[in-house]
């Protein structure tokens, strides 16, 4: 499972290294932005309360942030509101018991002095409303301009659009499908390639029983209310939230408790459960934002789009909600495919599908995207990773569970000691955080906008060793893009018990090993008397004991003969006798142990990666003339989707100019700076430094500048040019890429030889290589 | 749309240049497999039962074609059954008549004379169908042994094996990843790369209203059938099929009429309405092959998968049947991307899906798989195309119509004669043929086994300009896996009319044209007196005069001042007196022309594409030993799932092997030759031949040999190895990738100083870009 959590409404209290037992194991699906949790029972309410508030890992909880400065405003607008009243009260007093005139008068002043002071405060809180308001007033402007850009510039399109579109779905156009294709060959170079992980390639369309046994056909669901008499579908806790966000944003007379308990509520919405957010928006009178009628009571709506396979209706069907189960349902093959050798990778890129009840924030929910997920095997009683060296060292900011429930930031750490004092559970997820981290910068992520948040106990399912989530930050706030769980043996073992396959690994041992087995032996004779028709629960309930439990039992059985033992089906206590139980430990010669693999499972969520990367890209600069402001995408070379051609207001990093029969210019797009390459070197060097291998400063010692008044000049464009496309390094002309800007390109060929244009091509044919 | 064809019920006579008008419209979806067409009625019916039968094309129709020794057999033992009857007959009537007994001996050792001869008969018709038997007999353990190795090996796997399954869907393991992955890269490098396609990246999930102006959510259906008790559903054609094979194959007492009838079905059944093909079934008493209950009438089922988008349920959509349409509805957009140039392509490659009735042939029908399209948009008036030159000298398979109608069979032509013969339609087309020639055969699709095949008349729908399809032949017989249609301006205005949006270009005069217009005025004053509440009907009609008819009209009003006027609506003729309309033709100035693009669409199948891959590359050969067959595939380099590893069993192309401290060992796998190369540059020798840069044979000219004895010797392995991946060129050891064949090698490690191995993975490491 991937890029959403699964959590049980059981918590485990302790990391019990025995397995939890599987009808404990009730998932609850949650995407990663905290669709609602089921909390344990466990945790008292408040202290969760508390907690909460320190995240600010969802946009809710980032608008709902406390100002100290507001909290105070608030407070001190209603005692001079209370003031004022007050005084008007005294004043009509002095009026009616007719007292002195001056007596009045300085009432009255003293009343207006209270009016004035209550406006200034009123003021100074509209002000603070409005600036945090304009804080995100901006980052509403800014994701306009990126937005509008991407939009306009075709990297991404509402699906559909001639059709008035459907909320939701997105087409990537030809720059979007050169930065994704971009995206994915790293991740494929990266992790595939670079790990030795086994790809596999499973369908969307799924059977019922596979999405039954992860616990998606049960668990998957978002809470939904529908207007009482037009049937509209509304998200629950998305009504909630716009209501306490506009009586934060516009209501000023709200008590300083009242504004307080709203950043309650969308502070721990999330938690909610149905009856919860029913009562909460009943108590507010929230009614359909579009009619004003009244609205159901929330219950949940399954996300997976459904469908039948086959002709005859008879088997049903979803559209898979994560590629993770393809994984897990060929465990087996895998496994021996690997030569039964653990630990060993798969990996698979794909699309999902969720059918949100109402997408919002374009590219950052959407009812179908493409997931690129791992599923990493490993023996549970070893996770310690052979490369786990080449990324000790790494360091960059992590948000640990005790920074974020002491109310602390994010900080700088460094991996390998984050490991060594068990902030991260253990090397393998160790290394896959540095992994991750690794591929994001090198895509152009800004690092000081990524950190890495371990998920609180709360939000992990019991069954999960340890988790923690890649969020960059963006517009949105902090976006959850990648998830690494350790997700131990839930996935395997539920599919075990739903198929029948056993999806188990062996070691076997270089000699057989002497192992201490736990035997218990209820003496059915004398259960079956003393208990009769109940025999079986108490049988059922001694066998499953665990080793504690049993030995425990048996030495009060030996020192007392007698014990209290608590039936959980029965419902009470029992008295067991010495002679209804035999317990003892028996030695065992084994040749292997079998065991289920735990897995460790970063899942990207690739089209979020992408948004926050061209939010990261985007900068605006003003045009040559000044008169304009132009938007450009600073693309790092490895995802740029052109890597070079003569236009630098598209952001695109190199740009070559023949300008000689022997020889070509090539510009850098930040630093403007231009050198001579020669024709038969010109291929090689972008490629090298779009892959990395030079930096452009290498390129600038190396060879001879080029004048800056001839670069100004080439930005009027009228020679040839050539432009390497990203994936292979083939270039190509780029009037031929560049249609719509360069049209008039096309006749200056003739000023160009013929044989230098061939000679140009085939330096670029064997750049295709 | 794509890999089906849309015919229509309505064909056209002749290939007009004024496009059909929207109302003659009714596309027919079927798969380029010939799921039921519906033909023209201007076809006699006959004419369509001898022409069909000289197609191959189709698995039914490849076991269904005639046999002239069989037919003569049957026609031969139908005499013989009837000449022993009557000589039977005849003995028995001489002892009836008590004749002498020397002329009853003489009839009775007739007798026994012509049993002999019927039974020789019998035996010699047995033997002719068991070895058409044994042939597809052979056909099918070839299969088995190809699919049995895919399948051992994870190149493919049921998908959901552990649940049993579902028919029609099915992974990619490792190996069939690397397979898809390289076939996808050549693919965009081939077309999208190397002909500046526009990419686009859509969703899955279609709204209804775009299947709805394609014509598939009313036309793409297969003929059903149900158990009448048990609810089974059946493919139609498919039992029909079943039946006619299963006669032909084991009754030998079927005359050579019924033989031949039987035949006759087989060709012609994709062909039947839901009428005919239910007659049929009715006809041969045909019933549920599983409990031989009764069938219900046929019926279309449609082949979508049907979901609901949004949480109401009132957003119908489906699981999009090809990729195609995401292109057509973001037309306006890629025109104005492009500058507002024609001619341009777009390219989509992304799943589809189809919800077959009863799936078979493996990979080759199934319910969801990979395809790539391109939408090359061009001006109708000019479909040359710049490159043709390019691929004009080719000379490949072809199979135009005349060929196919007139029994003969494939041949070899040069393809630019075939466009400047008119066999096919346009350069454009004739260039796109001429591309997916070099794209399958660099693939590694035998070029004796692949053929373009025209569609026929009936094949074609009416807008359609011309058809051919890339067949390559495999043990199912000649399997469409590319079809190139000139589809005209049918789904741009499609489009259009549903969307109310225009899906148009414009080319701009150089200078105002002058241009005669036809000008058609109906006198609603005179045509009111005269047709009164019919009024409209008779304005309409006369409107929708084409020149020819209106300037007939014109001349006839002009000589007689009446015309009799057919007016469809009423059904009738009504009579049209001079003053009743005013037809003109007048002079305009126009600046620019604004027409509908036709659209060429070569559309890829991947999944029958890499099926056939593997059938071409499997071959079989003996152990060293001789005691057993190993199985291999003989993968180009370029498809190869592993480029280099000392496995030559798995089928991979070159092996190396560290065999001194400077230099390596590499192996080439079909002629088991060895050169040895410096360490240095074993990679980029490797990686040439790979990329076809250099063949085997250059490189054996180039370097020393090494003997044949260490070659034998490296089978064993034992030594250190590294392993190309395909799409990036990075090696890898092979003990890694390989750790299910090659656990030993790990330990040999310390044989190769750890300098070697650094510099190794150094070479390695350059060799990635």
């Amino acid at each position: 499972m991937s890029l959403f959590e699964r959590n049980a409404i059981f918590l485990n209290q302790e990391n019990k290294s025995v397995e939890p037992k599987t009808h404990h194991l009730i998932p609850k699906a949650t995407t990663l932005h905290h669709r609602m949790r089921i909390l344990s029972a466990f945790i008292p309410r408040t202290q969760i309360l508390s907690l909460r508030r320190f995240q600010t890992n969802s946009i809710s909880t980032i608008r709902a942030s406390m100002d100290p400065t507001e909290q105070s405003l608030r407070q001190s607008l209603s005692e001079k509101s209370s003031s004022v009243e007050t005084q008007g009260n005294a004043v009509r007093a002095l009026k009616a018991s007719r007292a002195a005139k001056p007596e009045i008068d300085a009432a009255i002043d003293l009343l207006n002095k209270l009016k004035l002071e209550k406006s200034a405060v009123e003021k100074q809180l509209q002000s603070t409303i409005t600036s945090s308001g304009n804080g995100s007033l901006n980052r509403e402007a800014f994701r306009q301009a990126v937005v509008n850009t991407l939009e306009r510039r075709l990297f991404y399109i509402p699906s559909f659009k001639i059709y008035r579109g459907v909320a939701g779905l997105f087409d990537y156009g030809p720059p979007g499908c050169a930065v994704k294709s971009n995206v994915l060959s790293f991740w494929r170079q990266h992790f595939i390639l670079e790990e030795n992980m086994l790809e596999v390639d499973c369908p969307c369309v799924t059977p019922e029983v596979v999405l039954k046994a992860s616990g998606h056909v049960d668990k998957f669901t978002d809470l939904m209310v529908k207007d009482e008499k037009t049937g509209t579908c509304y998200r629950a806790d998305h009504l909630l939230k716009d209501y306490c966000t506009e009586k934060l944003e516009k209501d000023l007379t709200i008590s300083a408790e009242k504004a307080a308990e709203y950043k309650d509520v969308l502070a721990v919405m999330e938690d909610y459960s149905p009856e919860e957010l029913g009562a909460k928006i009943k108590e507010y009178g929230i009614t359909a934002p579009d009619t004003k009628n009244p609205l159901s009571d929330p219950y949940p709506f399954n996300l997976m789009f459904q469908t039948s396979i086959g002709p005859s209706g008879l088997i049903p069907g979803y559209m898979r909600p994560e590629t993770a189960q393809g994984i897990f349902v060929n465990f087996k093959d895998l496994y021996y495919y690997n030569g039964r050798k653990l630990p060993f990778a798969a990996a698979q890129i794909g699309q999902a599908f969720r059918n949100e009840i109402s997408p919002r924030q374009g590219l950052l929910r959407v009812r179908e995207f493409t997931l690129a997920e791992i599923e990493h095997f490993v023996d549970p009683e070893n996770k310690s990773h052979p490369k786990f060296s080449d990324v000790s060292k790494l360091e960059f900011l992590m948000f640990p569970r005790e920074e974020q429930m002491s109310g602390q930031s994010a900080k700088k750490l460094c991996l390998g000691e984050a490991v060594a004092k068990g902030t991260v559970n253990n090397e393998t997820l160790g290394y896959f955080i540095g992994r991750v981290y690794l591929f994001l910068t090198r895509l152009g992520i800004d690092k000081e906008r990524l950190r890495f948040r371990q998920h609180l106990a709360n939000e992990m399912a019991h069954y999960a060793a340890d988790c923690w989530d890649a969020e960059i930050e963006s517009s949105y706030g902090w976006i959850e893009c990648v998830g690494i769980a350790d997700r131990s043996a839930y996935d395997l073992r539920a599919h075990s018990e739903k198929s029948g396959v056993a999806l188990v690994a062996e070691e076997k041992y270089a000699e057989p090993k002497e192992v201490e087995k736990l035997v218990i032996n209820p003496v059915k004779k004398e259960l079956g008397l003393a208990f009769k028709g109940t025999q079986k629960n108490v049988v059922e309930s001694l066998e499953a004991m665990n080793e504690k439990e049993a030995m425990e039992m048996k030495a009060t059985l030996e020192s007392k003969g007698e014990v209290e033992f608590y039936v959980c089906t029965l419902g009470k206590n029992v008295s067991i006798k010495k002679n209804m139980v035999s317990i003892s430990k028996e030695k065992k010669k084994e040749h292997q142990r079998v065991f289920t693999p735990s897995v460790i499972e970063p899942s990207f969520g690739i089209g979020r990666i992408i948004y926050c990367l061209y939010e990261h890209c985007f900068s605006t600069r003003p045009s040559k003339a000044g008169d304009e402001q132009l938007n450009v995408f600073r693309f790092p070379p490895l995802v740029a989707p052109i890597k070079c051609t003569v236009f630098p207001l598209l952001g695109v990093p190199f740009a070559i100019t023949v300008d000689s029969d022997t020889s070509v210019t090539i510009r850098e797009r930040d630093s403007k700076d231009q050198v001579r390459v020669s024709l038969k070197e010109a291929a090689s060097v972008v490629s090298s430094v779009a892959e990395g291998k030079m930096t452009w400063q290498d390129v600038w010692a190396s060879f001879p500048h080029h004048s800056s008044a001839a670069a100004d000049e080439q930005e009027g464009c009228s020679q040839d040019i050539c432009a390497c496309h990203t994936n292979t390094g083939t270039c190509y002309r780029a009037n031929h890429l560049h249609k719509d800007y360069c049209t008039e390109t096309l006749d200056k060929y003739v000023t160009i030889s013929a044989e230098k244009i061939a000679e140009l091509n085939n330096v670029i044919a064997l750049l295709a290589a």
